[in-house]
């Protein structure tokens, strides 16, 4: 057996189709992949359903349901953390699963196993057989953790052994949860759907009762008047009630009553959504509490769906990555996304006149003169620009990474001179240059990024200029590679700038910049706004670079 | 029939089950989830399968699906956009299907039907009965948009057909597509996973045959050589393509070839996630290379999970949202969870013993007067934490709410030097009153904050003060109202602040302050990080909060 991710926990449903894909496995394969675990399941029965009611059900058979656990084709082959079952079918199903799971777990711990006791569809149609009941009740609540009946389920449990089976009031609601606990399971939550009730009754019983305790989700915490006072007065509120009892304790999960037709499934959705907390080793009060909103949200946020009851959504809580994560094949998904994303422009700014003049050999050289006093000019900004990162880092880390960069600008500045010199510009020429409006474009839009946001988008905006020369560096040295290559090597002029930019020390600074660009948007994945602010500023810094090479071609 | 959602586009899938979760219906569902798609499922057998292969295999007999379907249990209902064929086991269950949906659709525009030609799983048991090739080709292949064969799927469909039915090169692969195309679906997407290529391989294909597209995905871009050299020589890399044929076009996915054994379900996946694509409207161009690219990524970050062939990874592209989305009942979730979430903290801060003194009226008058000299300097540092929000925003209303608050603030602070003057504190005095500690902290901590951050972190910064006082107003108010109150109204010296913060005035600047926070939580969902970084702003102004209430009952 493979033990299976953490990050994924393996579950199991054991219960009926629904064709129509609110309810049974369908709506418990989707509620085990919005709580991101591994959905299992075992088809008892199929059903032809849909929002208005249940059309037909044809029963697998307990020979098959063996035969697909008896077989461990699942138990065997996956290690299941919790698992769940719903609509049974008949006895012969029940006697079938109790004793695939006995004899698979005998001799090691059986995960967590929440019973869905499904008898009745919303639409009146049977879903167990009704002497099947009794074989629920004697051989499957025992090895039960959680059962998780509603208002006529539990009815009709309790009234089969003649136990009181009235489930009107509050009070009445709390007996027949000590009464099903009687009956075997671990712990039972008796689901409140169909009673309305108000604070008022919550505090009687409360007070009636010590040591009952109360989960209030949505509304009625403490301390949240400036909320209630635009969301109108919870006092006065009509709530649901969940009770759960354990050996130890009662407690009550009280939460907005909602006027919804889309509640088809919510039965399965709230036990699978236990499922999965139990999965994740919470207790039986955690799982409960968040299946509990969870599945209250799915009802809230559901989308119209047929002509009936419709199902709940399912994914609310789900969000798509704008950047994918890194694999093998693919370790900087992000960097390739933004280039990919501006791909034009980068083409533009990489593949520019003045590269290929340059790497020819035929680039004039007061066009080059003037990028390199420019190139000296930006480079001021460009040290500032992390000095402001420097400013807004967190951690010391940050702190450092930033000022050896601008520590390796102060040197590059030193050898520009140098360079320059050789081009016949001394420093008191530098010094005395005007600065181009293109420098300036480009600088001073360094600075406000860097005022405006966080580190994240100052990040981006060093980062054209950093892997742009980088890229520009490769593939000229990749073109001076090819046979009949156009890149003239021997006697060009600008041979020391292209060597610079394709060279080893160069390449290590823009393999430090990709890998921190990645680890950002790994460690904070980008909302698709963030994303489109980030790729923005990139797309922005791509075209001020652009406009650099402009200005040098035009002298501007 | 309900129109659903556009957002939640429904789908269908046709199709057998697998037990342990990873291909047939139970791998559609996972996928159809994982793209925000509404699943439903028409289930024609049911198997007994895992990693390691298939135990068993039980048909539902085709009168079964064609009840479903001809009931219309799914169709009548639910308004498909989509929809996919996998495994349909034999020859009757795959007239029944045909039958059903040419009935249903007679004289509506059928949705895009993907079909994926299931004929023998991975580990050699066969899925489809041999007679029902034949059966699927002339009855299925007509009403088909994209039949998505593999190579040992599309040789057999030849041969049955009497083509040219050998596939070993990317030559043969094409001729197949184009051979596949002539037996009646719409277009063809040959999948190449069981042929090892090279960038040579498409060059020389692509040179000979002109109108070839090629689709680069992964790797193998232009421009991207700073990636290629950090992840090596994408000309040498092993390749995997994917060959479409549509009437006009022929299209090549290639991507890079990754060695795995977690491919179980694979095929399925891919045509799942196509039918996610053509849902929402994406032409099958884009709905493959989507497809392609989510299939290979989860491939790629499979966790391991089981003994042979493991699943793949479905839910790798999803996040769960750290912030609820709104709903009527919880129409402030964002708030609810920074309060929830720093419960005990804001309690300390609301209930502070400034705060009940002050409403009981026997707080000291010399707190109070060393409270408002201090909250007079506050003011300052609150103001210029607005300026430096203005300077941060991006939109003009933006710049105007920020500056608004401002001119709040000098507002306040003229009624706030009547306020100080009817205590006998002169300007004179107020100006010259030396800082305290807690308000140096506390303002310095807001300037910081806007420093550092971007407007979101500035924005929580200052909800603290703006909120809590409205909690403390309202707090206030409401236990004035309580019968056999402690809050002392009459005689109070401290009557006008309280009613100050629990007034019309003040409470219509909370409730704009929650809906600012609410709707940045909505527009930028935070990642987890994210959220924590914004917790934590808040949860420090709030200790702060705290702290200049600590201060004036100290007089520090």
């Amino acid at each position: 057996m493979s033990a299976g991710s953490t990050e994924y926990p393996a579950v199991l449903t054991i219960a009926g189709t629904d064709s129509s894909g609110g309810a049974g496995i369908q709506a418990d394969l989707k509620t085990f992949t919005a709580h991101l675990c591994y959905g299992t399941s075992v088809v008892v029965a199929l059903t032809a359903q849909n929002t208005t009611g249940v059309q037909a059900v044809h029963s697998c058979g307990p020979k098959f349901i063996e035969q697909q656990a008896s077989l461990h084709s699942v138990l065997d082959d996956v290690e299941i953390k919790a698992m769940k079952t719903g609509m049974l079918f008949d006895a012969a199903s029940i006697r079938a699963v109790v004793g695939t799971l006995k004899t698979y777990y005998t001799g090691k711990a059986m995960p967590p196993l929440v019973c869905d006791p499904v008898c009745v569809s919303t639409s009146g149609h049977t879903l167990l057989q009704p002497d099947a009941v009794d074989v629920m009740i004697s051989e499957l609540f025992p090895v039960t953790h959680l059962v998780t009946p509603n208002k006529s389920e539990a009815e009709l449990i309790l009234s089969t052994r003649g136990l009181p089976s009235t489930i009107e009031t509050l009070e009445e609601m709390l007996d027949a949860g000590k009464n099903l606990l009687t009956l075997g399971p671990q712990t039972v939550l008796l689901k409140g759907g169909h009673l309305t009730v108000t604070m008022a009754d919550i505090d009687r019983v409360s007070g009636a009762r010590p040591g009952l305790h109360v989960v209030r989700d949505g509304l009625f915490e403490d301390n949240t008047e400036i909320l209630q006072v635009v969301e109108g007065d919870s006092a006065e509120a009509r709530i649901v009630v969940d009770v759960l009892h354990t050996a130890s304790s009662t407690t009550l999960y009280i939460r907005p009553r909602i006027e919804s037709t889309s509640t088809h499934g919510t039965g399965c959705t709230l036990s699978a959504a236990v499922v999965c907390g139990l999965s994740r080793g919470e207790n039986v009060e955690t799982a409960t509490r968040n299946a509990t909103v969870y599945t209250h949200l799915g009802i809230e946020t559901a989308f119209p769906l047929g002509q009936g009851y419709g199902p709940l959504n399912h994914m609310h809580a789900l969000t798509v990555r704008s950047v994918p994560q890194p694999t093998r094949s693919n370790p900087h998904p992000f960097t390739r996304l933004l280039i990919q994303s501006t791909a034009s422009i980068w083409k533009q700014y990489v593949e520019h006149d003045f590269v290929k003049q340059l790497a020819r050999g035929t680039l004039p050289r007061e066009c080059f003169i003037h990028f390199i006093k420019q190139d000296y000019l930006y480079l001021r900004y460009y040290a500032r620009a992390y000095g402001l990162l420097a400013a807004k880092s967190a951690t010391f880390p940050q702190i450092k990474a930033a000022t050896d960069t601008i520590i390796n600008v102060v040197n590059e500045v030193n050898t520009h001179k140098t360079f320059c010199a050789q081009w016949g510009i001394g420093e008191a020429e530098l010094l005395a240059t005007p600065e181009s409006p293109a420098t300036t474009a480009y600088g001073a839009y360094l600075l406000d990024v860097g005022l405006q946001g966080d580190t994240s988008r100052l990040t981006m905006a060093v980062a054209a200029c950093l892997l742009g020369y980088g890229e520009v560096g490769l593939w000229l040295r990749k073109e001076a590679q090819r046979p009949h290559t156009w890149v003239v090597t021997e006697g060009n002029p600008y041979r020391q700038w292209m060597d610079d930019y394709g060279g080893a020390h160069y390449q290590g600074a823009v393999r430090v910049g990709i890998e921190t660009i990645e680890a950002l948007a790994q460690a904070d994945p980008p909302s698709p706004a963030r994303f489109d602010e980030w790729r923005a500023v990139w797309e922005r810094c791509t075209l001020l670079e652009k406009g650099f090479w402009d200005m040098a071609m035009n002298l501007a």
